[in-house]
C-alpha cells in the first residue's frame, strides 16, 4: 500500500504524458469498455462531495476518487477543493495505493478534457481564445491548450476588476497576450475558441451574441443547478459533444438544454468517439461546437493510474 | 491526514465501547439525522465492492468505506474481504484520517450489529443458539453475543465438515460448547436465537421447521440475489426489523419476501427506533422476531470515528 503525497504527484507530473492518457480513458468509456456507476454525491452544510469510481477492464486497477468543494474555505485561508485518489487492485481488491492530491489531479484532468476538447473540435484558425471565468480552472485550461492551439491573444471575463488583474499578471509571462474584461457579450463576438470555468447558476454567454465558427468548452456546470450558456446556445450549435452521454442527461449544460426542448438526445455526440474516429469531430470552420465536460471517472483512473505508476518506477 | 495501519487499530479496539456507539448510529439513522446515499456497487469480474458514505449532522467528520470481496482470493491465500475507511472533516472536507482495517471494521461493526439486534429481539432465555455458516462473520457474531446473551450452548450448521471442525475448535475455547450439523433444519427445530451468516442465494431456513419463540437475526443478504430464509418465515414473523428500511426494499431477506408479497412494506420497522424506544421490541416470549441487517453507513461512521479518535488520544 503506497501512499503518494501532494508533492510527489507535483513531481513526476511534468513528465506523464497525460493528453494520450485521458484520450485512451474516453475512448475506453464510449466504447463500453469503462464501468463507471453514477456519481456518488454528499450534500454538507458547507460543501459538498462527488464520488466518482470505476474500473476499465483489461487494466490492473479500479479507482474511487473523492473530490469536495467547500465554498467557505478561502475565507479561513483554505483551498475550496480538496480529496484524494485510491487505487485498489481488479484482481483481489487489495488497496494499491492513496493518492493525497487534496484535489489536485482532478483539477489537472479537467484541464487535460478540455485540451482533448480543442485537439477534435477547435477552428483551424483561432483568432482569440475567451476565458470566462478567473479560477483555478480558468487558468489550468489556458496552461493545457498551449500545446494544442497557437494563439496566444486571450479575452478572459470576471466579475471583479481585481480577480481580472491577478488572472492577467499569472498568466501573462506564461506568454499570453491577455485583455480582461467584465462585459461577458464581448467574449462571444471576439473569441472563435471559448472556455467556460465559472460556477455559475445563470447563463453568462447568451446565445444573441453566438458567432458562427465557434467553438465553446463549456466546463463549469457539473450539477443539474449550474449553467454557463443560455439553451439558446445549444439550440443552434452544430455538433454538441457530451464526456458521457449518460451523465450529461443529468447534469450540465446539455441537461438544461434538453430540459428547455433546445436540443434532442439523438443529437447528443460523445468525445470518446470523436477521438477514436467513430464519428466525425468539427468537418468546418463554419460550424458552431459545444463541448460540455461535467467530468467522468476514467480521467480519474487514467490519471491515478498514471501518476501511480510513475511514482513507482 | 493520519495513517492508522491494521496493527493499531487491532491494538485499540478492545477498548472502545462499541455497542453503544453503534447504537448512537442506528438511532441517528431513524431519527433522521444522518445522511447516507444508496450504497455504490461496484461489479468486477473476480468481485464485488461496496462503497458506503455519509454522516451524521453535529458530528466532526463524514465518511467513506470502501469494501470488497473476491471469493477467489481463499485460493491465493488471501482474505475474501478487504477494504479502508476515510475520515473527512464536515467543516473544509479536507483528508482527516484513513484507516487500512482490510475490512476487517466492516466484520466487527457488523457483528456489534448482531449484538444489538439481540439486546433488544433475543427471548428472555436462550436455549440454544444457532449459527447458520462457518466463516469470519459466524465466529464473530458469535463473540459479540457473549455480552448480551447468557447461554452457551451453540448448534452450527455448514455445508463442509471440515469447515464446521474448524468452527468448533476455534470457538470450544471460548467457553462455547459447540454442536456441528449439516441438516439445516435441526436449527430451527432445536435453537431460538439464530443467526444467519452465509452468502447463500437460495433459502437455507425453511418455514416449515419455524418454532414460536425464535429470533432470526440473518445478516448474510446484502444484495438482491443472496437469501437465506424463505419468504414464508418472514410471513410467519411477528416483528420483521429491517437496519434501514429504504435499503432493505432494494436487497437483503425483506426485498425477497416484499418481492414475494409474504409481507407489507408497513409491517417493517427499524432497529434504531427500537433502541430509542419510539417503536417496541419483542414483547413477549412466544413472538417470531427477524432482524434484516444489510449493513448501514452509520455503522462504518460510528466505528470509524470511535477508533480514529482512540487512535489520537
Amino acid at each position: 500500500m503506497k501512499i503518494i503525497s501532494r508533492e510527489e504527484i507535483l513531481k513526476v507530473l511534468p513528465d506523464i504524458d497525460l493528453i494520450p492518457a485521458i484520450e485512451e480513458g474516453f475512448v475506453a468509456y464510449s466504447t463500453g469498455k469503462a464501468t463507471v456507476p453514477p456519481v456518488g454525491e454528499l450534500l454538507l452544510e458547507k460543501g459538498e462531495v462527488h464520488i466518482k469510481y470505476g474500473y476499465i477492464s483489461d487494466e490492473p486497477y479500479y479507482v474511487v476518487k473523492i473530490a469536495s468543494g467547500f465554498s467557505g474555505n478561502p475565507k479561513i485561508g483554505l483551498p475550496t477543493g480538496n480529496g484524494l485518489m485510491l487505487l485498489f487492485s481488479q484482481a483481489t481488491g487489495e488497496p494499491v495505493s492513496v493518492l493525497l492530491d487534496e484535489g489536485y489531479l482532478t483539477e489537472i484532468r479537467t484541464a487535460v478534457a478540455g485540451a482533448i476538447a480543442a485537439k477534435y473540435l477547435a477552428p483551424s484558425m483561432v483568432r482569440k481564445i475567451g476565458i470566462v471565468g478567473t479560477g483555478m480552472q480558468a487558468r489550468l485550461q489556458l496552461r493545457y491548450l498551449e500545446e494544442i492551439v497557437d494563439c496566444r491573444e486571450v479575452l478572459v471575463w470576471g466579475r471583479s476588476e481585481e480577480n481580472l488583474a491577478k488572472y492577467r499578471s499569472e498568466m501573462e509571462p506564461r506568454g499570453f497576450e491577455i485583455q480582461a474584461t467584465r462585459e461577458a457579450g464581448r467574449i462571444l463576438h471576439e473569441c472563435n475558441f471559448i472556455v467556460t470555468a465559472t460556477p455559475a447558476k445563470e447563463p453568462v454567454l447568451l446565445s444573441k451574441d453566438l458567432q458562427p465558427g465557434t467553438h465553446i468548452t463549456a466546463m463549469g456546470s457539473d450539477t443539474p443547478e449550474k449553467q454557463e450558456l443560455d439553451t439558446g446556445i445549444l439550440k443552434k450549435t452544430d455538433l454538441v459533444v457530451a464526456d458521457s452521454i449518460p451523465q450529461c442527461l443529468l447534469r450540465g449544460e446539455i441537461f438544461k438544454a434538453l430540459e428547455a426542448g433546445a436540443i434532442m438526445q439523438d443529437d447528443l455526440v460523445e468525445l470518446g468517439n470523436i477521438i477514436s474516429g467513430s464519428v466525425p469531430g468539427r468537418t468546418s470552420d463554419d460550424q458552431v461546437t459545444v463541448a460540455d465536460l461535467t467530468g467522468v471517472a476514467v480521467q480519474d483512473i487514467k490519471i491515478a493510474t498514471a501518476v501511480y505508476e510513475a511514482c513507482s518506477e
